[in-house]
């Protein structure tokens, strides 16, 4: 009788900790482990992953390294800029939008070497767990998940560098003991969350931060760049065109440099409690303000309304890892199609923490120097039709204001 | 046979063009004015209103004068910002939520003085003349409403001029040319917008700004700053009582020291235009960021949640002069609900253009250290709950996935 | 040492299958087990259920009857209504919204009688189970919560039914084998769903119904009706006031006899499926049609339009089992603050399955027959403020026009 | 000097009202006048149309006349359907629909006679001005629009009949007085309003109602039906493949024979004044109907939810004239988005007024049998997992809950 093992699609990063669920998996579930190893821009290399695997027994067939850095920002970060996107008013959703993209390749390899089970590295606490699995199973209703944070007896950090000692599992210097917060990264951002964090009350040490300098560091002297859009989606820096990632990785560098996109904020997670996280997303907070720039100008007001009314279910479907929800997808047609004259230039300054749009320009563009002049401009605007605007539009407020009177004589003005 | 004269309330500022209106209304409606001049904070005396209504022939008895800074922060500032609303994404509505207030105090006037008509200043292409006029409507319905700059004859400033000149019109030297701008101004904001201002792709000159000094120019130390908030109003600032306005002018001062507040906004208007202005709303945009902040430990997500979804359109009525109308009064109940517990204190950091939020501490807390940290903590969460959470929350995705499969069966993973 | 029971309300019926579970209480969980039965107007005596509690061992001071009935109308119904709400564009949530209420005086025993566990008989895959637990943790959050259903062993009817033997529960004859269909009932409407309903495409017999006869069963006359409102809830039917159950128990009766009321739905479960009902709800579907038409000539336009977009997230909320979350209680207040001249009276036509309404008058009717006559009326509308209207409302159309011209001159008028 | 004719396309129906506006753009204009006369289904010929104008002088290369019924019903009707649109919860928007295809049309034969302006027969208090004048300006926006009702001096009845009498406009005997109320009638629907419908507490007379027969007069038998769908719209009725309109045809016969589609409505105008209509919409009163009956097994809860939350604001913009706004368009998107598997067979039961959603069935169903069973079905669903479902839903309403026992202890359980 055969024996046939079951094989699981880690979302392996290299670290200590999926290092030491891939250990587990082969113990404990016996399992063959294939690694998927993401480039996401997390910065460093991702080839270590490679030898740490063969390492720890992963056969070089069943180790995938992918660079998704192009298709994590063309699909998936700039659609979410088309909305503005931005959860409970301020957090640009950088660990959110990177999970459905993990998801979908590890599911993808899944299908390919014929995986029975795909796993992940995300704890029982938070929302990347819900985000993970929501991908795996949208794209593949019947795969196995295995969540070994949720599954393990390994109530502390002890007992986990015990079984990675245990395994031989490489534990370096600066990993015996805790780390003083948690972190997660990618092109659009990195977060930092736990241990120093964890009173709101105390503000986040500086040491903290890792992709941007403190406006305080940042120069003097104010930078000022141009970014072009075409459809909703920046293409050039500087009159430089430049391919989606590249084109981030160059707002990183200005956001860093100028101490732009830090962001210190206790957020609702989905799984129902509070957590405080700070987050830096130096080049998509050039790119929120740009981005709003170049709307204003040609994006027409009606369209823009609906699109602030529709952009908080849009975040919240993000957060909440609902990325291949169906009406996640009807919103993004919705906001797609007012992008289409989106196109044109916005100058930025960026300045000691400070991204301000100081111009922008478009052959889209809506704002008609004409119509808006105090002096008489074009023939398209007759002061006089304001009359009637706000005639017509009072008319319900007077009959309200007539009944009151009616119903209660004492409070009019004949009294 | 009596020849009542008709009697007209003017919202009356003391400059040149409420000035100029004042003499046609007595001119070329053979009207009787009242003035009234409100102190909204705008900077300046009021009391010369006075002189100068009274050198124009008013009667004492028709000249009001009221102080309306508490009542503006009060009741109209600080239920808005318990919105925290903002207008197509960025403006804080300095000028639209003063409008109301005043049409209220005119109506108010007219009533006691039983005036027939009701006069403002506003232009034929802006959205002061509704906002003014809808307020009027919805409080006295049957009121006359008179637009000088929707009536009158003179297209020209040289025409407005020759006007004020023949009827003797005191002209402050600089105000013989044109001005390069035009400028609203009140407790919460000053804008700006024409002239210089009307090529939105030419940065916004520095003369233009009124209440804030430059990023630039503030000082290179970081002011550190707490706020108190009571039911979702702020209370307090390092810990010292202030009524609404003194608070708000607090802020402001702080505000203006550290650069903060300035806007450079291209917008669309309710009579269906663009147009570019400059705000500075130095104190407001502390305050903004403060309660987020405050809210982001003491409202409960699925209340926020709401709260953003409704947001802009709260904004938009404010904007578009519906602040008396019924869906205004019905969203503000919603907000209002919501604030019974956003009491606490958070601590800002000021620091050229910047206002972050870097602590928030609450007796009315929702975040709970226990329940977050990745040790094992209280009872209230086990790690396992989060396994069913997912799997019911996917169930629908799954369902959608298997049609998929089942309708197309070259895409499932099987084949 | 003391062995100290576990005290536990349960939620009971009366019937076989919460009898079981009082069994089950007592002999697994070795606990002491408080009995609630509610009069929601489910029809039928609840006295029973107290000699039914008496013989399985529930101790006399331990058996809990109320009468709920005009609670549930007046607090839970009649709120409901006043947002005219229905799930799927259908459904008006009678089981929903009965189980706040039971959740809530549940609680109250448990408090009361220093229980240490609340139970209810609702199964897995229901909604009801949600609505129930949600109810229970937001008023007391640390309760424990039991749901046999979920815990048992008895994957079967007939594994069911042998427990019940072997404690000697007694069992109607009816109950020997299963049920051809589930049912709840109370004095909003009564459901029936699973066995004979579960295929979809097959239509429902006649026999599921309950609470109303067939349309094609009423008179062959019809019957008019007149139902007064006071601030959104009605008060009186056909000029006689009635409380809140009377008077629904009256439209209950009126539905009944004119076949009204019925709904064969396919919806969508909150944990994730589809499922089918068949629902009856007499009274409640002439009181919302009674409603709108109060509504229509009562509300104003903008106050109606942001409830009918408001309405269906509020629905889904008491669907969901979410009454007692804050975004719905803000949902209340701003529907509240609509309904205050929700006033006057409605007159109804019932004819086998359609309640129409043919008449509606009012002292707060804001319908102005002077204002909307043909003829020249009353002089609060000039035709002419129309044209002004017109052209301002279309001025960022127009725009839209000329950009679009602009960029394509191929397809302009003029080419 | 040359003294060119203003041309001008006037929307032409051939009746007394548009004969007159024709002779009068002829006379006070001095225009000549293009004629352009739709079949959208209202009954009766268009032909007839053709030889009035031509005997009001009209040359016969500028009379137009198109048969728009099937362009009328798929790309404007159908769409609208598939949002399950109702304005106000129950107008179905019959004359709404229609205005923006005439606008459309209208202005391709302005540009292809090469027009200076277009004219319609709406008056001044109404909304259909808006919806034509709106789809003008959006597809030509510097057309100019004449509006005779808003213009010409004529006050009364009797001075319009003076006017045709005048210049030799023949009057049918039924219109020298004054019709009993007015009436719109299209494919979609008929509809009547004014004078003895001016009284909203007085029930309409049945001799208004002209495309159905009353609930009273249907047959005592009901007729089923069945109608098949594909992506959202329907293709065939019983089994018979219809073309867009010969299917609203068959639908409109079905609901005149068993009394469905009548509604007596007051409504909210976009002018700002209530009015109240009959409308009577049998087709699409059974389609609307259907249509949610196909969603319920084919549409996710999802998509569903976030449609029944958008379509408000859709339906107010069809309402209010904005077919051809963006937002319109953008909504449009994510509608028809969500359409893509709404296929399959609906029955249905007419029967005196209902119109009943009796099964349904598809191949792209959700309904799975095996998950919502009472009986153990299939692998896909585990009770366990409600429980960690429940649980964390229910944790921030138990952290809301442990707070005002923490704030506000005399209200804790333990107490």
């Amino acid at each position: 009788m055969t024996n046939k093992k079951m094989k699981v699609v880690l979302a392996y990063s290299g670290g200590l900790d999926t290092s030491i669920i891939l250990k587990w998996l082969q113990t404990e579930y016996d399992a063959e482990v294939v690694t998927f190893t993401a480039d996401l821009g997390q910065g460093g290399e991702v080839e270590p992953a490679r030898r740490k695997a063969e390492m720890l027994g992963v056969r070089p067939e069943n180790i995938f390294i992918d660079d998704l850095r192009e298709e994590f920002v063309r699909d998936f970060v700039f659609p979410m800029f088309r909305a503005n996107t931005v959860y409970e008013g301020q957090y640009l959703l950088g660990t959110s939008i990177a999970r459905p993209l993990i998801a979908k390749r590890q599911i993808e390899i899944a299908r390919q070497v014929g995986a029975d089970a795909v796993c992940h590295g995300a704890t029982g606490k938070g929302n990347d767990q819900v985000r993970f699995e929501l991908g795996y199973y949208a794209l593949e209703p019947d795969i196995k998940v295995i969540a070994p944070w949720r599954e393990w007896p390994y109530a502390s950090r002890e007992a986990l560098i015990n079984f990675a000692e245990k395994h031989q599992i490489p534990i370096a210097k600066d990993k015996q003991g805790e780390a003083p917060f948690s972190v997660d990264a990618n092109l659009l951002h990195s977060s930092s969350e736990g241990k120093v964090l964890e009173d709101p009350a105390v503000d986040a040490p500086e040491y903290v931060h890792q992709r941007t300098i403190s406006p305080e560091d940042a120069p003097d002297e104010a930078t000022t760049v141009t970014i072009d859009f075409e459809k909703g989606d920046p293409v050039a820096v500087d009159g430089k065109a430049l391919s989606p990632a590249s084109l981030l990785e160059k707002l990183n560098s200005l956001g860093h440099d100028n101490g732009i996109g830090r962001l210190d904020l206790v957020e609702s997670r989905f799984v129902g409690m509070k957590s405080r996280g700070v987050y830096e997303t130096p080049g998509g907070t050039i790119l929120l303000a740009a981005h709003r720039g170049m709307e204003s100008i040609t994006l027409d007001g009606g369209a823009m309304h609906l699109k602030d009314e529709l952009m908080p279910r849009y975040a919240s479907l993000i957060y909440n890892g609902f990325w291949f929800a169906p009406e996640r997808e009807m919103l993004q047609a919705a906001i797609d199609h007012s992008q289409q004259h989106v196109t044109g230039r916005v100058t930025m300054k960026l300045y000691k923490g400070n991204a301000t749009v100081i111009g922008r320009e478009s052959a889209h563009s809506l704002y008609d120097q004409d119509l808006v002049t105090f002096e008489e401009g074009s023939g398209s605007y007759d002061h006089r039709d304001a009359a009637g605007f706000i005639r017509l539009n009072a008319l319900r407020l007077r009959t309200l204001a007539q009944r009151k009177a009616r119903l209660d004589p004492t409070k009019t003005r004949s009294s």
